[in-house]
């Protein structure tokens, strides 16, 4: 059986720590070999029945690019005025998305018509199949960061928008929106604790 | 910032290959640090808004652990009828729990009604925070298979018969129940793959 040693153990704990949320990125670009090393990775992850319904989806054409962006324009604004007073100040502070500068726009898609995995686990629980893709999203970040690529994912979208701009199969069901590059900033907490936004809790473990 | 050098990557990439879905357990117990060092790990994992929506119940109770399993053996026997003749066959043979052998039962909710994370992040994609969860059950994979121990993740359940055998608050939806310990069988490929259920298939990159 393959053993983990304690100093890749060390190191794994510090990756899951420096993974972060990234929305400054360089504009450099992300070599081709790189980004699909990171896919490969990524698709092994688990998934109900070994369904793998992760659909990939570069999104490299300008239009289609913008009209993510405004869309994130929209929600972000949208959102804000939901807030009031001080925490609304505090939210229009924050910067929720490096859509502009992301040399990579990745969008992960769950295909709710596969064949694959024939229904195998999702009888009761029908959502494990985007948990299968949410499972592959987090797994390719890692490899990412552990590449030194930063990964920032944006949920401030009309996920019907997403669908209809990039033209995929009906059956496709938008999980994640993912810019992806070399970040400019190296930080040790999360943007939303550093600006005063949500600090960390402690996880319980709570006995039945 | 911090790097990860190629060797690290290296072995990154063995975990990623070796995590497996696992369902046979040893009967020796999981010492209590290495369980909350893997939950402290999960509690890294990215969540919306910064949400950490994640509630973790371990089930020791016996009679709750056989209300569980039971819920599965009654949901797996309806899911056998569903399937024709051969393919009946094959997943009648399939070992899809090891919900008696398991040292540990993990229920992994999301707390629906917490005020972390201030809504940031969901008002257009309100599953974000159930994905929040789902990416803290990779992490806590990934992390316990590095110290060694198997995780299998069972979703053949009814998640109402859960919540309700567990006594949890109303606004906490289960997403995950997880089999916990060390593995009797060491595998490189998924048990779904070597008993011919479903087979890998390759990432596609599909370009937009």
């Amino acid at each position: 059986m393959v053993q983990f040693d304690a100093g890749f153990r060390q190191t794994l704990a510090e990756l899951f720590a420096w993974r972060r949320d990234v929305r400054r990125f360089r504009g450099d670009p992300v070599d081709e070999t790189l980004l699909r090393r990171c896919l490969d990775l990524a698709a092994l992850s688990p998934s109900v029945g070994n369904s793998q319904p992760w659909r990939f989806v570069r999104v490299t054409n300008p239009a289609r690019r913008a009209a993510v962006t405004r869309s994130f324009e929209h929600c972000n604004e949208a959102a804000a005025t939901g807030y009031a007073a001080e925490r609304r100040d505090v939210y229009i502070r924050l910067k929720l998305a490096g859509l502009h500068e992301a040399p990579v726009h990745l969008a992960v898609f769950c295909d709710e018509a596969t064949e694959s995995g024939h229904g195998l686990g999702r009888a009761t629980m029908p959502e494990m199949l985007r948990y299968s893709v949410v499972g592959a999203v987090q797994t390719f970040w890692l490899a990412a960061r552990a590449h030194g690529l930063g990964v920032g994912w944006v949920s401030i979208l009309e996920p019907e928008t997403v669908c209809t701009v990039l033209e995929v199969p009906c059956a496709w069901h938008l999980v994640a929106y993912l810019c992806v590059g070399f970040p400019v900033e190296e930080h040790t907490d999360p943007e939303l604790v550093r600006h005063g936004w949500q600090d960390r809790v402690a996880a319980a473990l709570i006995e039945r």
